[in-house]
């Protein structure tokens, strides 16, 4: 492990140096501190974000900050829900505006847990990393400022960057040695000029935005939803806070204007003035404003997301867009997670360095497909609406021929503004037919699990003490690979489960070449890394769980005993399955099947689950890709 | 309200003074507290509970502290969840023990939010309930006890208890002036004693328990659920907790014994070697024990509650029983909760004295059947099972003709123990046949609601902001009534409402005749007692959220904006309702109905919603047999 390396015990020795407190930078932080890493992170603040900034954590990211036990603190401080998204526009040949129609922010379509977006000032959810952060003894160093890097592996193969730190006031300077760099300092990031990386504008349409969150007294009825409102006298944006608040969006300006000026202004009043005009025939006053701000914005996505895998960019250092689709923070985070479970696997010794080469295209292709949405969403937004098309849009709450563009363009978007819409495309962690594992088992035929995307949700009884559970959120994110077993019907595959616990236990494979040092001396009560660091198992039984015997299973399985569930829940989803688990994941009730779910929650392999070698030896295949031993020696070992 | 009274300006008068910071103490201050009320608290014990004591909580109580607001609080603790329970008895001829059959500690057929039992330290929830006192400006003054008091109403009507209070070195004294006093001290109360009540043993049997929260080492499977064991060495219930910590109960000694001793004790090794030999085929080995007693118990129930209505006794000093259902804390918080809003209401103004005297048979009647229930069950669990019909109820998970007697009474007891068995008797609160508020609209025909019974659970769409919302949690705990409109169709019912409305505000009803004095200057972001402090008003329309217009309905219920709810949700208990809620509650889908429910959560009047004034007529009778003022002449205000 990392903490375990002989000059890190040296102050000015550390695994990374973090940029930047925010979203991103904390995400990374935190997962870095509970796998044992020393960080030396840093921000320009002198406090967390007071007022105004990033304020929306979509579905996907609520599952995230519960795999995180992070939850329940963003959730105290009581934020308001945005389950439906209304649109207003002018009522055909009238004035004013009227309700043309609603729609759910995240449709049952989508089959999440947590069906909504949750809105809560960004430095409150900055508060909640830092205390967690702060239980693993780190403390963001504030205010302090990079004033330079180099990075030089031949130089130093083991601390290869050297940070230049000061304080703002410029009275202190600190040089810090360091595996790695990361830069999540956003839009205007020093690391990403210092490495000459550029920014890509994929969209030339620039605009000039006017945000302002405060309590206001109105007869709107929509004021405690999200509404896109678009009239005569323009645009503006509605979205409700915790604390009564309300933010509203107003587009002051955007290079479409005949007379554009990126450094158009506009007043706390004039703004306040056109959302009056706007909302009309509705009143609205203001009790109180707590953040007033104007802010120019062009979408941009950088070049590269890193160099030379040792100093790494993410979050808005990376990619800019409009603030309409609350997708910043969100996309923030998921750069920090696929980045930190990376640098674990290198660090901790189970990967090869070349599997951070994966971090820029994973990560760079959300973005993209991020940007392209905000293109289409941002435009549609800007335009003033054709009052007849969409007074037709008026009342349909299903999609139908009769959506306006934008409405249309809204529900498309959807699966993606949910978070649930990322999908990593194929490389040697997400199995694809171009993998070098090549087996007949690989990805059986039902599988609805497709490599790259999430695991499916389902619920599952837990067997050692009968709590009904998710099954997708039963290992805590803490940086190993999850492999669940499908075990399907006893009868059928007790000689499979023999056969996979035997294969995995034998010198060699995936799983035992990956051996704590320490496993004889583990805790009965270590419940999620008994045996190795790398992997948790879950073995899930297509029973009752009365019927369930943990002891009946082999004892590679049955050490795992907080992690075997009976797959005995009904789920709306499929009325009909006895195993509904298993038929959520298209994974065959009786035989069951082997899912690797990558750290971060993405699935990367599915395999049958057989009797002999063959599943050992194509997760074998499928781990060598990346491992850093040679795995598995199937013939020789029979 | 009761803080503008000008003697309690005076620093030694109180609104009440409590004595014990239990879980009733606690209870009961904490609401109180939110009402603005001055309490003086106090407590023998120089810290909260530090090891031991109670640690269930049962469902429904977990919905009490979610409407607390305080249910999060709690589980952020990471507390042990019981959705079953197993039976383990000698096999069949055999030595040893087998797992006879499991049931759900809180079976489907109960339509619970959270159908299983919480096992926390009871001392995390009493920092829990400190916490919020605290917020509202109360302390509980440690190591203080109480010395003496007297009550007298003849002397000082308004402050007719006085208090000594010392501290528990003898160093200080006080004397305070209250209203009220609240002995919440336990089994051994200081002012049950003063007051000469008698305690009454239901059943004669005493019992000595050997109680051991630790950390273990076993291959016991069913060591994380609840467990009820019975072997030829004896007898134990294990009873899983938070941070792998395990409690066992064993019973040491009986007073069915033939050599009983109710100071029989036995050493901590000597409990532990017990439990080897009731666990054997099993290991079991203690990593640790944090907390290990040994107690004699009896049933035990207080003749009285209260003599004079000014001194009050709650919790286990009005019930002592056996440990084995878990109902002590549950209890408590029960009766806490049912005097609190009682005071409010009298000392508010709103409820006649008399009101206070329906908490006695209310809360006793509940305690009377616990000691019944626990009776039934701590003597079966206390004797041994004849193991040839305990085999037969091996792996039986639904309820038959071949379970045996302790698990029949088990599964009976189910509804009892998850607290959803509570039904207070009919009174002035609880409408009958014999209550005064005689009109043919009251109790509709079809009603599923049953007075003095909790509301029954129903999922609805809040149409303010869209938020899926538990419509029985909607209103806090504010010491209000809740008085739920299910508004039916609109179509049907508009004129209904609009009477409704123009009666509820017509000078002498129920409703205007508890005004808020400062009604006129109330903030527009008061959500729950615009109009008055007396009722929180929701209504719940049989449409889809997107067609309800709260603009629509009468100003009287518009005003409750954050309480209007569309009756759109799907509920499996109702599969072909269009309007599940008010499916549920039994009343028509189409015309709805009127529902008081009283500010502890309980039913106390069903009213069908009727063109005219006969609804709210009814209404008026309800409340008028409660309340200070004379409510309503409907023939003359026609």
């Amino acid at each position: 492990m990392a903490t375990q390396a002989g000059r890190l015990s040296a102050s000015d020795h550390y695994d990374i140096v973090i940029v930047g407190a925010g979203p991103v930078g904390l995400m990374l932080s935190t997962c870095l501190a509970r796998w044992g890493y020393k960080i030396k992170h840093i921000d320009n603040r002198a406090e967390p974000t007071a007022t105004g900034r990033a304020d929306g954590i979509q579905p996907r990211s609520l599952d995230l900050l519960r795999n995180m036990g992070l939850k329940s603190a963003i959730m105290a401080h009581k934020p308001a829900r945005v389950y439906e998204v209304a649109f207003w526009d002018p009522p055909k040949g009238g004035k004013g505006i009227v309700r043309t129609g609603t729609w759910a922010s995240c449709p049952s379509f989508i089959d999440a847990r947590y069906p909504f977006t949750t809105l809560l000032h960004q430095g409150m959810i900055e508060r909640v990393f830092i205390a967690d952060l702060e239980k693993n003894g780190v403390q963001v160093q504030r205010p302090w400022t990079i004033t330079g890097f180099t990075s030089d592996e031949k130089a130093d193969p083991e601390f290869p960057v050297t940070v230049q730190l000061e304080h703002v006031d410029g009275t202190a300077r600190e040089t810090i040695h360091a595996k790695y760099l990361f830069g999540g300092e956003g839009a205007r990031s020093f690391i990403r000029d210092q490495l000459k990386i550029g920014i890509r504008h994929k969209d030339p349409i620039a605009y000039v935005w006017g945000v302002m969150d405060g309590v206001v007294k109105t007869d709107f009825p929509d004021i405690k939803m999200k509404c896109t409102i678009h009239s005569e006298h323009g645009s503006i944006m509605v979205i409700p806070r915790e604390d009564n608040m309300v933010r509203l969006y107003i587009q002051i300006a955007s290079s479409t204007d005949a007379d554009f000026d990126p450094r158009k202004t506009a007043t706390q009043e004039e703004v306040q003035e056109s959302a009056k005009r706007i909302l009309n025939p509705y009143s609205i006053e203001w009790e109180r404003v707590e953040w007033y701000s104007v802010y120019p914005i062009g979408q941009g996505i950088s070049d590269k997301y890193t160099l030379d895998h040792r100093v790494f960019l993410g979050g808005d250092a990376c990619h800019t867009h409009s603030p309409k689709a609350g997708q910043g923070m969100n996309t923030a985070f998921l750069d920090a997670q696929n980045l930190a479970w990376k640098i674990h696997a290198v660090e901790s010794g189970f990967a090869k360095r070349s599997l951070l080469e994966t971090y820029e295209p994973e990560r760079k292709n959300v973005a993209e497909t991020l940007l392209d949405f905000d293109n289409r969403y941002a435009k549609l937004f800007s335009q003033r609406p054709n009052a007849a098309s969409d007074a037709q849009a008026a009342s349909t709450s299903s999609s139908g021929p009769e959506d306006n563009e934008f409405i249309k363009a809204f529900k498309e978007a959807c699966e993606f503004t949910s978070g649930y819409g990322v999908l990593y495309k194929e490389n040697e962690l997400n199995w694809s037919p171009a993998h070098p594992a090549q087996s007949h088992v690989v990805h059986p035929a039902g599988t609805k699990l497709r490599t790259g995307r999430l695991l499916i949700n389902a619920d599952v009884t837990r067997v050692v003490d009968a709590n009904v559970v998710h099954v997708e959120q039963e290992v805590p994110l803490n940086g190993a690979f999850r492999l669940f077993v499908f075990a399907g019907k006893p009868s059928v595959t007790t000689q499979a489960l023999k056969d996979l616990a035997t294969n995995m236990g034998r010198k060699g494979s995936f799983y035992s070449s990956y051996t704590r040092p320490d496993v004889d001396s583990v805790s009965h009560h270590e419940h999620d890394l008994p045996h190795s660091k790398f992997f948790t198992v879950c073995t899930i039984v297509a029973a009752q769980r009365s019927a369930v015997e943990i002891s009946e299973l082999p004892p590679l399985l049955a050490r795992y005993r907080e992690h075997v569930y009976a797959d005995d829940r009904w789920d709306r989803h499929v009325p009909d399955a006895t195993a509904a688990a298993h038929a959520k994941m298209g994974l065959d009730q009786e035989r069951g099947g082997v899912v690797v779910v990558r750290p971060d929650g993405y699935v990367g392999i599915v395999v049958a689950l057989t009797e002999g070698t063959a599943t050992v030896d194509a997760l074998n295949q499928y781990f060598g890709s990346f491992c850093t031993k040679k795995l598995g020696e199937p013939h020789a070992q029979l």
